[in-house]
């Protein structure tokens, strides 16, 4: 069996943030962005649409997006259309499924796009929504929502390993910092020092206003395309070189700890084996900083640093620019917001923007070749992996 | 590119109705069934899940439903795990993706699962979230749910073309027929004569009761391998030869004419293209008759009677059993009902069935080789065909 190489060849983000727009026109937003942004990229080149988003029944009361999408955005899908969803990974999803359809053959041109409109008049309904990505019937009673299954997990973190207040909060100014330095991050042109983070409200001890991603309004697109075709697009395409999923539980009386994430390990194992590579060979990482203590925990089972010893990892800079591997250059999710569908496509964006240099100086990593893309979905219990390599070969 | 043979080698279906039983409890129902039905299969063999579902979150409530559906059918997803939703489609999406990913070498043995649990105590909430499959903010508001708008269908083709109520029955009469030998449908074991039919209250002129299909709770699950691991679980794989799509408008303003299908006639010849074989070749169909106006029409696009002559080719028996081509011998939409993710899976598991020579004498179709299986989705606005043939090499 000989499949083809993908390339996603070109990729837009539109602003992220508490927006006066619907998810329909966020949709159409990104789609005339992405044209602009790739002059010799027709309509018409385009056969298959995948669309990543989590809650639009809820959030938008519209089913059936993504012959909404398309519409919106132009297009008129000849191959294959789809919506997928998998919470908070759902825009990972939906590349991953381009993926498969380019290297199966039974798509040529191909664009993933991202929307989440997240911010409603009534925010009780929004809480209630993100509430039900988690099991609802048996873990929502015990109000298992996102900020308290996390705070769980700092606080276990804390017992177990000492991690303190002083380390999240160096993961939340490192991400914020580069978010700084990001015109589409819903916190750009802020800045957040260690102290002011450490004297933010708290939401669920001990995350801090600062340890939380926000509730965001945004969307994101790329193209993928067969091997033959990325030259015609970009001189800087950036390849799909492995994935990995993993999942072994939903209901939080089956999580077996809090504090270790072995479905990541395995994700990003069966990714990095796929694509030839090793840990090593990362020059920067988007991982899913959903609350600051995601990142510790993710440091760990990535295999960045033994069990225990994420807090210092962070404090040590160690992932920061100059550190052992760039973590999160695009701002994160705590910087730039985390719109659910839109956040794994950003994340793809900012790959092909390093990849082809594009990125301000105050987060460009320097001259990187291998990134390795990380979403975790409800309570940690899915975890899903992509592994990108620039540089000319196929 | 030689990418890999893909068959489906095993399936189920849980009993269609108004069920005392949740989303979760309906998956669990399906994969418990599913591994009775293949002793051969382990757990542990399934490297990936798809899940299709069309609106769990207004519906059950429960979003991420894809770690849901995993745990509860006893399955550890370490390759692929997503949800994919095209609302009436969303079946036939689960299958295309887990096609897509053995095809491309991501997966080796996958399962795809449809579930929705459509009764809920309050029937008006379950309408409206029916009412945002279709453009919600702009064609909602004129009232443009499922059943006035296949009304608005009929009376045009009543109009153009002189299709009467009886020409409509004949669909039904047929499609209740064959359901009457489903022992998991809706309607088994209830007889529909014409003029039983033809007296039923009218829904949405001139649609009657017994021309719409119904709001249906239900799940079904299919197995799909690499054409090298075929043999291992089957003596009659059902090899996937072939996959279409197409989708040009979404708001109804934007369609081209209520009576041709045109997405339809373009899907079905890219998967006929694909799979190299004709229309004349195939010796049943499985298509989304979710309104009897909606099978007529579907003759027409496909291509096996003229515009206009549909209504015609119904009461002339030619889509029956001894006619043309048998079309929908597992019931239909209107005798199974339409549990919305679960149909196209459990349209799936009827081509196996009958491949295998299956189905009870009443339905099961002589010798079949070919068969197509068609999904509508939204305000017919989406097509999405797929080719099987059955057979020994792969």
């Amino acid at each position: 069996m000989t499949v083809r190489h993908v390339a996603l060849v070109g990729g837009v983000t539109t602003p992220f943030g508490v927006r006066p727009t619907t998810w329909a026109e966020m949709a159409q937003e990104a789609g005339a962005a992405l044209f602009r942004s790739m002059p010799d990229l027709r309509a018409d080149d385009v056969d298959s649409l995948f669309v990543g988003a989590a809650e639009p029944e809820r959030f938008a009361f519209q089913s059936h997006v993504a012959p909404l999408a398309a519409e919106q955005m132009g297009l008129k899908p000849r191959r294959i259309l789809q919506r997928t969803e998998l919470a908070c990974a759902s825009g990972q999803s939906a590349i991953r499924s381009a993926y498969a359809a380019i290297a199966a053959g039974l798509s040529d041109v191909a664009v993933a796009v991202g929307v989440e409109k997240m911010n409603l008049p009534s925010m009780a309904e929004a809480n209630a929504s993100m509430g039900c990505v988690m099991d609802r019937p048996w873990d929502g009673p015990h109000g298992a929502t996102a900020p308290p299954f996390f705070a769980m997990v700092a606080q276990r973190h804390m017992l177990e390993h000492g991690t303190t207040p002083e380390q999240l909060a160096a993961v939340s100014e490192k991400n914020h910092r580069f978010a700084n330095a990001n015109p589409h991050a819903q916190f750009y042109a802020k800045t957040f020092s260690k102290d002011k983070l450490m004297r933010l409200p708290i939401v669920a001890p001990p995350l801090r206003l600062g340890d939380c991603s926000s509730m965001t309004d945004g969307a994101a697109a790329v193209v993928l395309v067969a091997e033959e075709l990325a030259r015609k697009y970009t001189d800087a395409p950036a390849w799909i070189r492995g994935t990995g999923q993993y999942s072994d539980f939903h209901n939080l009386a089956h999580a077996g700890s809090l504090t270790e994430w072995p479905g990541l390990t395995i994700a990003s194992r069966e990714a990095l084996g796929r694509a030839g590579c090793s840990l090593k060979d990362l020059d920067f990482a988007e991982i899913h900083d959903c609350f600051t203590i995601s990142e510790i925990v993710e440091y760990e089972a990535l295999g960045l640093c033994p069990p225990g010893e994420g807090g210092r990892f962070a404090l040590d800079g160690r992932g920061d620019i100059g550190g052992d591997i760039v973590i999160n250059p695009r701002g994160g999710l705590l910087g730039c917001g985390h719109p659910l569908g839109a956040t794994g496509i950003a994340q793809a964006v900012e790959v092909f923007e390093q990849f082809g240099r594009k990125a301000p100086p105050a987060r460009q990593v320097p001259d990187p070749e291998w990134a390795l893309v990380h979403n975790l979905s409800g309570s940690a219990n899915v975890h899903s992996v992509m592994i990108y390599q620039t540089g000319g070969a196929s």
